[in-house]
């Protein structure tokens, strides 16, 4: 609960885009996922740089927490207000400020989202590739280091984020990165920003990579025999070093709800779903390479779709796979889990997974973005029988600690927020205690979205 | 100096591989540029992990800072002994662990120089691209976040560590990254640790991603009527996005020194150095489109080198151009510059650049990885003639704030050390001071590589 000085104060940097109505508040309670706890005190919708400087001030003088809100889709809990406070809602911060296709860079705020931004760049014949499939705002995809279909050919927001503007603890504003394409400049404090998920201070600006729309693009699906033939396929595709746009796995299941969801009519068997993106003559040997290779493992009705309708529609089925797989078991939450392995090793993990969810008796479709070895399960569970999302914890728990026992990390893509805390001991040993201490560092207090990332935060 | 206790101490770590010789500290108190200063008090070479963090701890209890060294190759102090201390040269922890083929992954200690790597590669199919000229230690290219002629189409060490393990002051040891193509659990220490240039810990090991050797190469040598001409083209070829392996620019200057040295008869006008690298179509279509805009740029005499000998000439020669400048006046030393600006500032950045360097009277052949907006002048001065130091720095700090007023870097590879320590400020502001508070949170008592990167070591 604020003082009644603190949110008088806080009127008076925002005067009536504060709030503290029970519908917004309960608004910014909300989770995709089942991680949940926590409530603000207020939501702010500041403008400027300079109001989230004075936010930032303001939290100090008064000791009350910020937390960074964009679209709302993080599926960790990252923008709850685990410990309350202030949630700075950036939708108000969501316009494109400049761009700049001589050196394929954007400037943007953190609220606009990848859709929007893609719409803006329509017609300058660029893109913006990371595309976690829902329409997430810059700012949270920057502050949760997310990824997606593309990341395979264009990298994560690690490889796409090339400068921020941050807002610190205290109200200090900096300014990371440089125009230039490199730099050799002291420490990289756009990485450090790119994944901290809001606990070392407000992206308040991005300055962005874009990449050139592809001259052809050629999509098509692929049915493979087995799971573990598809996903060798996958290891063999990018270990003879294609690089396709994406290269994406759906398990039966998914499949199915994709169709029954989607109005497809693909065939009930493990699916890759592959991507070439380049110049004409360039992308025919692309697919005639993999053309042989899928062959290889099996694959059956290799479907290209040449026409843009097609693609759309394969595309937008996929990206709808959560909704279509939650909509399989009706009135269902899902744990959602996001292991990434090395690729010698996802085969193993695939199955591993398979059998273990089997045992389980919980419905699990697997999913993933396996050209980077990163895969989902979506663990759907009945909310009335709490037995069940225990169960789905401790799959999620052993899928987690399968990936480290085969190199691989707790989440590719999805952050940690506060869901998976309880891993990040088990991942990084004694270099998390050194992330905590660069959060202490930079943000003594502990006012930047407590709870999250950093150990001492139980 | 060393204390009795403290040199005791130190031999009972490393016993014999401990030296306090005139002519190996001597030797640890060179460097390859004009920057100099420094000498250690004595200089260790730890074989394994646990004697570097024996080292660590033992700085720590004596109060001696450790500074890291590879193959002494870098431009700006970075491995000299500015405030006295240990110099821990890593020659002996130089081997190969292991290759990962599958994963396309090497884990390599932090003495082993590129072109070792690259040999050992050989028969593997895959290669480790990160190419700064020099045959550079990989761990000395992971600290100052090394780049060269390769990084326009694979990347800086920013993006080909996979993975650290640094002994931390105190002597802790963490380990950094992960074995999957990507993560998102937490900070990015991996991309903390890069560029930090030995100021945050020492890296005892790494994990370098590997590139398929291409199985196609061209080459080629391509004579402009003007500097613009030729740095036009290279905006152009950007742009258009082709992602050309190596893109150089030599300006006339440059021509003439790697002519004499390295027996070319290069036509003596600006030349760009290109390499494509692809599958055989790919490559044809890459290869025709890059003549057209050559020949619109109105480049004479584009030379395409088919055979693997002429390739092999003509970039040992580029890689000796720092030589072949440096011949160009017997007996000069350099003071290297090493800017780094956005594409579409380019031209602007090397025309005023030349005619400053015009008007100052200093010989400074430029050169560089144009494709990234990268150009170095070598600015040859002679020792006999202390105001030419003066001069060619002075013309140094103006290249720098030139590429600051153009939106660009002070370092596009070489590193801060203590060279540039003074252009910090005005390239990060308020940011040089957060990578001074991360530097406090992890070395209280400025143990490591003490006087560099960061605020407050002048």
């Amino acid at each position: 609960m604020l003082t009644k000085p603190a949110l008088s104060a806080l009127h008076s940097i925002l005067g009536d885009r504060v709030s503290v109505a029970a519908a917004i508040l309960s608004e910014h309670a909300q989770s995709e996922s089942l991680v949940s706890g926590g409530s603000p005190d207020a939501v702010a919708f500041p403008r400027t740089t300079a109001e989230v400087a004075a936010l930032a001030a303001w939290s100090t003088a008064h000791r009350v927490p910020l937390i960074g809100w964009g679209a709302g889709t993080s599926l960790e809990g990252h923008a709850l207000a685990v410990a309350g406070g202030v949630v700075v809602d950036f939708r108000d911060m969501a316009a494109v400020i400049e761009v700049r296709p001589e050196d394929r860079l954007v400037r943007v705020q953190p609220g606009l989202t990848r859709e929007a931004l893609n719409r803006e760049l329509r017609t300058t014949g660029l893109m913006f590739s990371v595309d976690p499939g829902a329409n997430a705002s810059l700012g949270g995809m920057a502050a949760t280091r997310a990824s997606g279909t593309t990341a395979v050919r264009y990298g994560t927001m690690r490889d796409n984020v090339r400068g921020l503007e941050v807002v610190l603890a205290g109200g200090e504003v900096i300014h990371t990165g440089t125009g230039a394409p490199k730099t050799a400049a002291g420490y990289d404090l756009t990485a450090l920003f790119v994944g901290s998920e809001g606990t070392l201070g407000l992206i308040t600006e991005l300055t962005l990579k874009l990449h050139g729309q592809p001259e052809a693009v050629m999509t098509a699906v692929a049915a493979f025999p087995t799971v573990g033939a598809a996903v060798d396929c996958v290891i063999a595709t990018m270990q003879m070093g294609l690089t396709p746009a994406r290269i994406e796995f759906l398990d039966i299941d998914t499949v199915a709800a994709c169709n029954a969801y989607s109005q497809l009519s693909l065939p009930l068997a493990p699916q890759l779903l592959v991507e070439f993106h380049g110049h004409p003559e360039g992308l025919a040997e692309d697919v005639a390479r993999f053309r042989t290779l899928a062959a290889d493992f099996g694959a059956e009705g290799l479907d290209w779709a040449e026409r843009q309708e097609d693609r759309t529609r394969l595309w937008a089925a996929r990206h709808a796979a959560y909704r279509a797989i939650l909509a399989s078991r009706p009135g269902a939450k899902a744990v959602v889990t996001d292991v990434c392995v090395p690729i010698s090793a996802l085969a193993q993990a695939v199955e591993e997974t398979r059998a273990d969810i089997a045992a389980s008796g919980i419905p699990g479709p697997i999913l993933g973005h396996v050209g980077d070895g990163n895969f989902h399960a979506i663990l759907m569970v009945d909310p009335a029988r709490p037995e069940e999302a225990v169960t789905a914890k401790a799959l999620a728990t052993r899928m987690a600690q399968r990936s480290l026992r085969l190199g691989g990390t707790i989440t590719g893509e999805h952050g940690v927020g506060f869901g998976k805390l309880g891993l990040m001991q088990a991942e990084h040993g004694a270099g998390w205690q050194v992330m905590g201490a660069v959060k202490a560092a930079l943000d003594p207090l502990n006012l930047m979205n407590p709870g999250k990332v950093v150990p001492g935060q139980g």
